[in-house]
């Protein structure tokens, strides 16, 4: 076991060893194994977009072994779904890279202010599909959060006492927050802390702008000079806002964009202490070549050290 | 087993061997036997639009047997209804027919712009009546779809993991969708996604018009150049959107029409890859000799290779 | 034991022995062991105000293992927080203070007159992480305080056969109560005596002005000639009315102020018949030795005989 | 937290914080407070033998308080005893010394080569009295020691995820044993081995002569040399048996001897490794002042270092 | 995934995806990753012989540690223990190699002629010390199978659910079979089709004899020619016995040996299509050096092809 991987594991001496061993094996599969960084894909915007925005781009990827494959070849950590799209690969794929299974869901099919997805999946689900995690996704600031954290809640107590690592995705949303304030440095922040706090193990928010969004909070950052000017020092913020890094917390970069956008956020995110990028719409929506070699590019930045 | 028979049972690898021999049940029955095709006869009508409506045009009809013995009659591949029409003829019709229970159903009795139906029995119920299979409605676009995706969810893991088919009608509805909408074939291609990562077996939605609904998704698909000029053109679409395919996806034509309509449908339908119709009020709104008729042309059609 | 933690401890004979040991090991732990006295360390602030506002002040403090140090080595009586800070050094910190684990959380990410908080830890939760209580918020006062008072029945009755203290934070809100109202002496005796018939062991409210809220109970006020023209009466009100003083009653400040403020709240509290001090921000937003000087001296003034 | 304690509770890090926590009040209490070392007072004689024969030589002890303050002036680490004893004294003397329920018991009131106790108690009785640890005695070498493994099994897992520890009293009996081969060397590492295989965080065994109870066992013993002449060489055997010294392992004496040799004794013990002793009847069974004096050198003989 | 592992994988496909997850990890772990081959650390002779004639022949094997670093050096397959060797290394060594949990255990301090083994640990425990499968012994041909059998089912329901791989040492014994019997060649393959039938992923048998043992089976071996002059033919047997080779049969030679006839059974193994080795004794009672050195030569074996 690497040095960097015993520290980060003894982050989490509270948790039990199945959820050690789980963590180990995010942590250590793929290129980027035993760095301590990890490169994720999630595919569950045929559920949040529909299929046709989600695979028309690249129509092989509306078939569920496409993922998998792709997760394998390009040496990511974890392939992370829903439970209709692993349940049609996991057999097949069995033990080739590790799985999320993503136990809430949400659509676009009915015009709301404040999203609240359903549970679509159990951890009974991930355990016979042998999954290594199971994801959740809240938006803090929307109306009903207080259902959200709930039944993360009791999720994530079933699932850590089977050994199963809890992933949480934290997108700020709901009438409380401008368009711009979801990702606002103060709001990302704070929705990395409330994950961290409901006790998630490793976090998923987007990356933050140098936008503040709460008066209460912009006279605190600019008293206290918190560093926001550049994407690296808003990295390290956010890291520092899930416990001083003692979670793992990794970054989205959301809708579709140039590689050397891509590029520069990956370095941003190593430079600034994040633990690593999941690349849902960037990997899929283009062909698979492109997708590897992205993917490849990616990997290799996390390699390097910081210059 | 025919080659297809095992390529299809092949796409549920991840499902236990009762699900499996319950899918290879309904697809080994009837006189599409071995095809991969499928006919079904649902009838629901008589809870959602009341027993006048649905079965005074062809009075036998009310008559629970008389359904049974239509399904054994046309060599359908299954018979789908409710709780009390089960129950009314399971016993004296034991074995003959492949069974499928609707879990919930839903009236018009109350006006509401978004529907959503109630839990009207239980997989126990099914196994006691001797089902292959369990059926669950689902209405995405309304405001209470979460309700009814977690209520699937908890009914599709309790059926599987007792080896039942779990079959899923989607049919989007409510008030951010027009009525139009409701068939455009964004909609439709979304409404065949979600219920197969939702962990249906096979689905059942209605037959798309070339309509897009939603402004996001007309830009992808236009921009994408996805085929939409011809029914075929808009099945194979809906088939790629539920796992390219892995996924058995049937039709609805809804409401009563001409035959000769029904028939292009049904060529359209296997033309473009779809598994089947469910054909509920073309059925047992006409008399027997004439709805045996109309079955038997159906499956003739579906018999057919593509010219 | 000191005849002090006797009397205390007989205030509760209807409990388990499991309670009053927990009791006993809050009131023996610390610099105040054995005066009945006690001060706790609360820290659920990132979660109500965002990390940035609570922590940037004093960045260390967003490391949650400072905070278990700051609690030893302040020779408190308890910390205080939230299931992700405590799951975060929990086996580090094993045995070294007394943990209490607040089992519900609100965020201000969503504009409300009337908060909600969502239950985010479980009894069970606190058995395996070696806590000695749990914690509860309730807002009397809002729309959905049913919500809470019902919450927190459950949570408390399992809390208590578990043999666990059960600590209930009272602040008066909502849309009913004006803004200095939440503070009134009327609204915080009221708040003190709510928790304590709904079970609490501990109940911590905000010190109170001599405001009062309602016009009904001014009228008793201003015809008894209820006392409230000091702090201290106005403490010695709030203990009377939490059963006459068999219940202990802590108080916060809330927000930041001054050192010789928080002093003289100190020596009311202790002249009043108060119980203690809960002091988060106060303590968590100076610098590490700061904070070690205000809490000791504040300790100090509780072991000092009232003038 | 002392060196010596930070060592000994990551030999447990399997186990939650709370586990850890209880450990550390174990090893944290008492004039032994912090060196690793344990005495502990049980008291179960008076089922196991009878009332008269337990506390006749010492009339007070028949008073169940006796024992609570006898373990508290002393300053032992823990009192052991059955359900009554501690219904009896637990909420007067709550909190003021560790407890251990004891969950099973045996009497001798039919004659049996092979004893087999009964569960008297429960982790949730545990949890009411405020108890840090739950114990069980398992008799190895009779012929239903499966029972009780099974039992012993089924109730360490309910206390360990309620954050108990786990102490077990293994005594080799049984119709397959002499009577001398109760306390051979061989049998008596026998005996803590398997206690600690079950998941006991605490062993308690007799101290063991220099005999060889089985002919396989003595084969190697004498092959390999392992030393034995010496109490203290016994010791360290058994130690070393319990997983390499990586569970704590305590010592009784068993029926009531002189000082002199209990003096001899707890040297071997703390010589060889051993963490220390449990003190029945050589405790309770003479006057107070008696038992306040040999349990005072005992201490003493504990916190001198090895010559 | 190498063709061999697929094909293995293959003969699941009942299982659900966890099963097979667990397993391929188990096939894809240490030298022989890929292979199909297996060698396995199994330590459970402490509780079956004693610790003293289990580890005073290498006395750093009385530490837990040593038994989970041996079987990560020597790139084993899987490490499989007892709850409380288990327990004692999973967090430190969590991830390194894969575990096995032993669900059952028996001791050797009572004499008799039918062993019966207790459940010693549960399937939560296998998941929360992050196990890839449980272990479970039953002994055919004692009196109270049954009980063994009965409890290995519902274990292994329990175990099979949640994704793990069962494991079953199948051991003939008890009064009906003589000493020369319990290795038998026809005891032996009956004990192997016993295990696969009672829904064993992979069955551990002792290496036969050319005896038979039951007169009834002797008549039919020698009427149908059944090959077993070598121990290659034997193995051959016991293989085909476990469902003609669909079941993953592994090999001990129980007692310590010398190395040749340790390198002699394992071409046998090999070239009968045994799937491998599990190697206590042989392996944990001789010094480090040496024990690396076994196995490095038992994995070069397995990895040479057929003469």
């Amino acid at each position: 076991m690497s040095d960097r991987i015993r520290e980060i594991l003894g982050w989490y001496r509270s948790e039990n060893s199945g959820v050690l061993t789980n963590l180990y094996r995010l942590l250590n599969h793929g290129r980027l194994a035993g760095t301590g960084r990890m490169v994720i894909l999630p595919v569950d915007q045929g559920f949040e977009h529909g299929p046709g925005r989600s695979f028309a781009p690249n129509p092989p990827a509306y078939d569920p072994h496409y993922h998998f494959q792709l997760a394998i070849d390009a040496g990511l950590n974890a392939y992370a779904s829903l439970l209709g799209f692993l349940e049609a690969g996991a057999a097949e794929f069995a033990g080739q890279v590790p799985l999320i299974l993503k136990l809430n869901s949400h659509d676009l099919l009915h015009p709301e202010q404040d999203p609240l997805g359903a549970q679509t999946a159990s951890v009974r689900d991930a355990l016979r599909l042998g999954c290594v995690a199971v994801g959740y996704t809240i938006y803090p600031g929307t109306a009903e959060r207080r259902l959200q954290y709930e039944q993360l809640r009791e999720l994530g107590e079933e699932a850590k006492a089977a050994g199963l690592v809890v992933v949480v995705w934290s997108y700020p949303r709901g009438g409380g927050i401008s368009k711009d304030g979801e990702t606002a440095l103060d709001v990302t922040a704070y929705a990395a802390h409330i994950a961290a706090q409901l006790g998630a193990h490793i976090i998923k928010v987007k990356l933050p702008t140098a936008t503040l969004e709460f008066e209460e909070a912009r006279k605190v950052y600019e008293e206290q000079n918190v560093p926001r000017a550049t994407l690296t020092e808003r990295v390290r913020h956010v890291i520092q806002s899930a416990f001083n890094g003692r979670r793992i917390v990794i970054f989205s970069g959301g809708a579709k964009t140039d590689d050397a956008t891509i590029y520069d956020e990956v370095r941003a995110i190593r430079d600034g202490g994040g633990f690593g990028s999941i690349i849902g719409r960037n990997s899929f929506q283009r062909d698979r070549a492109s997708a590897l070699n992205l993917l490849g590019n990616v990997i290799s930045l996390y390699k390097e050290e910081k210059a």
